[in-house]
């Protein structure tokens, strides 16, 4: 992925034998389960792994440890994403097909069990106890709040709190352990590990609110999926919801989650929200959130590893896909 | 449940604390998803956390170890469970409603989900990273079964060597680890370890079986599941297989697989079944796996323990549901 790359050049050897396990996950038997596998597991930024990795740097990094833990960060991810794809039936993911798509809808939720099952695998290949537990209940928490999530589609009675303590669950816990982790496993020093921790929910909370805020300015075909495909599914995120508090009544999004759809519906929420200061109010909140994370840095050593995360922190405010 | 409870016997204690351990998990935040834990963890035998116990007997028995062990097994159960019913559309199991049916398809999805996550993560308390391991790589294995059950539905080009390997991955991997689990966590003399391993894996493919036959000639009102539900689903399973070798033209499994349907074709299958020998054929099957449990058994210390694994290794034989 463009971008990305040069924010991994400390971890780049490391960076590379994640590829190659990732990779070799897909030559299994039957020959059709390893196509499956890699039509999943070649996409996307691999930045948890990274954030592992880099995290690692602040203890004694041992890649025989780090490496696992880092693979096994993106595939709970991927296995995640599989999931969701077959819940939000979505066709595309990133432009290409998704799971649900490529095969039918019970294959892609049994690929996601498979997948969580070599996330856990590879987790225990850490040797450490704490760092697979947490590994465990980091599942827990994503899963809680991804059935708070779907729970609570199409309704409109959320607060931005809501939403915070969902993204929280569904996407900052991923993070924080990526970065917690990687120091838990190189038995860094318990500030650095608590610096990192606070570092990767921070950098995890930026992530998810650009992400949603690029549901309603990005491009269509860069991003592979429609405009407003939050909206479209239910799901409330903080441009909307800030929409909804400014206009109580009359309001597009409302109209839409009562009637359960309407693209016209979709199509005036966007519009509404481009056309508003709405999005200069979420980026933000998504660079408080950078900025915490940056003050974390500071407690740590300085270095290549320290600068990499520091620009990663930036990338995520930066991204257009 | 009827019929299991006397041969928990030397396990009673524990085996309230596993039940305890697993109502806990339904007193959670938000209450909702409580509710939907407790529906779906309420039902079941409870044979794969009675296995993990017992097997602990022949070793140091601790239950502060053991009791997490068995109740992430019947988790790792009940998850698989649910994702099964969602994707064979299961209206009911045992009489009661599915989880999909009790909830949507994608809250029964993330509900899986999160009861996996709880499995590892109640496995994690063992403090065995190589018990922690085995369950990650039982998984893939449950997983790979699974897809491949999938991949071939409807598919009548199996032979009986690939149905014993499905069930093999899909069950006895459970049972197996069930047994070596409880063994390696009490750190049991090798010799016994591996004695319940082989133990296990017999009792689970005798398990299955039986559950094969049941679905030919089960009470649909008892079992809570119509008779001939796995031919509808397209799942060859061993009485079917047997069908086919002994009537290679003019079956009407092969009716039923080729037109994706037809009530009248699983009716007539049924009836073909069950006016021949194939029943005792395929009991007879589950006999020699029985037996081949027993054969372990008879290498393990005497007492209340095995001769409850022996009682097991029966009442998998003698069951109706």
């Amino acid at each position: 992925m463009t971008g990305t790359s040069r924010l991994y050049e400390p971890v780049k050897p490391e960076m590379a034998t994640v590829e190659s396990l990732l990779r070799s996950l897909s030559k299994v038997e039957p020959p059709w389960l390893g196509e499956m596998l890699e039509a999943v597991l070649s996409r996307g930024k691999r930045m948890r792994p990274a954030i592992a990795l880099l995290s690692g740097k602040f203890g004694e990094f041992q890649s025989e440890l780090l490496v696992p833990l880092a693979a096994s960060l993106e595939l709970l991810h991927t296995a995640s994403l599989v999931h969701d794809d077959v819940i939000d039936s979505a066709g595309t993911r990133r432009g290409r097909p998704t799971a649900g798509s490529l095969f039918d809808n019970h294959a892609a939720i049994i690929l996601g069990d498979y997948i969580f099952a070599q996330a856990a695998s590879l987790v225990a290949r850490t040797g450490s106890t704490e760092v697979t537990r947490l590994f465990a209940e980091t599942m827990v928490v994503m899963a809680t709040a991804e059935l708070i999530e779907d729970r609570g589609a199409f309704n409109y009675n959320q607060t931005t709190d809501d939403y915070l303590h969902r993204i929280k669950g569904k996407t900052a816990a991923l993070f924080e352990i990526a970065a917690y982790g990687g120091a838990l496993v190189s038995r860094a020093d318990p500030r650095f590990a608590t610096a990192l921790r606070i570092y990767g929910d921070n950098v995890g909370m930026a992530f998810q609110i650009v992400d949603d805020i690029l549901d309603f300015t990005g491009d269509a075909q860069e991003m592979g999926k429609p405009v407003g495909s939050d909206l479209m599914q239910g799901t409330l995120t903080m441009p909307s919801l800030m929409l909804i508090e400014r206009y109580p009544k009359h309001n597009p999004v409302k109209r839409l989650f009562d009637a359960r759809g309407g693209a016209e519906h979709v199509t005036r929420a966007v519009e509404m929200v481009r056309e508003s200061d709405i999005l200069d109010l979420s980026y933000r909140s998504a660079r408080a959130y950078r900025d915490r994370a940056f003050e974390m840095l500071e407690t740590l050593p300085n270095g290549p590893a320290r600068d990499s995360l520091a620009a990663l922190a930036e990338y995520v405010l930066e991204r257009r896909i």
